[in-house]
């Protein structure tokens, strides 16, 4: 299948075009921009849901449940679970994710993990271009659910219309949470296994935190949920619902859609840009050996292949 | 102080110096680039020690008890613990490394959290030239701790002579840390409170994985410590030393140097031309404007930003 018929797929929600289209993504291969291109006119009206956390605190079981609200209400969904290094093939589903087989077979859902691997600017990069797919494709929600509570999986997170920070009892304290850049990107907060021991005091150590911080114009919700006994699903559904209400109102949707999109060519062009570095680096040798001689610093070499680069345009 | 002076005093170990020099790389500020060019020759002879793993595993009691045993070798040592987004100032100790403050007129001993919002690169290029700076100040050994367990943290650890990677029962398994590229950075793994129900399955789960990569010249040790009861911390010295001989006889010391260090120059050339493409966005509101309305997409854009801010120099 070649890129305009990849295009073609993917705009009438052929779900093997789609398929293939977030291994592109994923590899970054050749065509990457060309489906880029073909359907970036066709995104902007889906839903966009981050779900981040720490590994074992449930977001899995979070992002089943909300699926199946979704369905209920008639809403398309798709899951995309960023996975920075595994080697899941397209559509495979993760092992952990068996509470969304019953799934599988719904045409309105769609369920992928991607890895990031080959993609030049990592998960960061690929995440949006993946979500953007499925956006094109006709998807009414996408949820994207991180691996991890790092930096990195924080900007995934924050790159979506409304970022849900799941904790648990016993996986790490808010205040380390907050360490990670967490309180400054999430809009609503989930404290999972409510029926769990320590669960009240995550909740009152998150509370206490946005007690702290500045005041904003949206205050993030704290739900309590347990998603295997089904409770508080209802509720935090409801709090993205009123988060969307707030970004359509306040004209925040749009300014935050906007400044995401300039983050993210500015990154795609440094991305570009540490390619030609690289191969610079790689042709002349010199440079390299003189900084390994501690001859020439970092921070010089980086201002050297700047200049380089540009004058070899 | 100017910039001659800190590079003066950091190189005759003066801790104000030192301290001043890391708000330099935290902030990003002026000087910057001359601190890196004065210090960059007397870099090179510390033993850097990367410790990672999830909030709560117990990182800073086991960089506590490291300390505690590089102190009575007659070791110097720094302890650097990076903090994404925390503004705790200078020489300040976090309110968790209440152990470590037995050590805090210890004058071979210097620890510090570092926040990194102000550096062009984040935590993944302020961590490497903060460390030279403890390096070009005489300290034998320095600890670098991250928060958190991303994408982001992972790379901060393995621009270290030996990654540490720590793990405890109750964290998140091990199958979720090996997504998270844990499993590839680690020279060591710790499994800590080993005292606590559970240490046996993760000690399991770890080997397991070990089994299942593939063959690696340098066998990563797997060790249970409990640091309040200051079990396995010899073993865990004696296995951080072995590997430190293992990388001097096989030449990978220098070889793994030498290859970050390029990859640290490529980031801080594509940081370097970050500003200057979002300089181009800001400057000229046509490209966004076009972005937004989805008749330029984000890899176009980002590819006539590349030409443009090469043909303008």
């Amino acid at each position: 299948m070649d890129v305009e018929g990849l295009v073609a797929g993917v705009l009438a929600g052929d779900r093997r075009a789609v398929a293939r289209a977030i291994s592109l993504v994923e590899d970054g291969g050749a065509g990457l921009e060309a489906l880029s291109a073909g359907i970036y006119q066709r995104t902007g009206r889906a839903a966009t849901i981050g779900l981040t956390g720490a590994p074992g605190v449930g977001k899995s079981s979070l992002a089943a449940q909300l699926l199946r609200t979704d369905r209920e209400a008639d809403r398309t969904v798709a899951v995309l679970a960023i996975d920075p290094t595994s080697p899941y093939t397209g559509g495979a589903l993760l092992g952990d994710r068996v509470r969304m087989q019953e799934h599988a077979t719904d045409p309105g859902v769609f369920i992928r993990s991607m890895a990031t691997r080959g993609h030049l600017g990592g998960m960061a990069l690929a995440s949006p271009e993946a979500v953007r797919v499925l956006d094109a494709a006709g998807y009414d929600v996408v949820i994207v659910e991180t691996v991890g509570v790092g930096q990195a999986e924080v900007e995934v997170a924050a790159a979506t219309d409304t970022a849900v920070v799941v904790l648990a009892p016993g996986m790490g304290d808010a205040v380390q949470m907050a360490k990670a850049g967490i309180l400054e990107i999430a809009d609503v907060f989930v404290v999972n296994k409510a029926d769990v021991a320590g669960a009240g005091d995550v909740i009152r150590g998150v509370r206490q935190m946005l007690h702290l911080g500045a005041a904003r114009e949206w205050n993030p919700p704290v739900i309590s949920t347990s998603a295997p006994r089904l409770e508080g699903i209802d509720e935090l559904r409801s709090a993205i619902a009123e988060h969307r209400t707030y970004l359509d109102a306040s004209g925040q949707l749009r300014a935050k859609r906007r400044a995401r999109l300039l983050r993210e060519v500015e990154s795609l062009a440094a991305a570009r840009f540490r390619l030609r570095a690289a191969a610079a680096l790689e042709a002349d040798r010199t440079l390299a050996d003189e900084l390994e001689a501690r001859r020439i610093d970092p921070y010089r070499a980086a201002a050297m292949l700047g200049d380089e680069t540009a004058a070899a345009e």
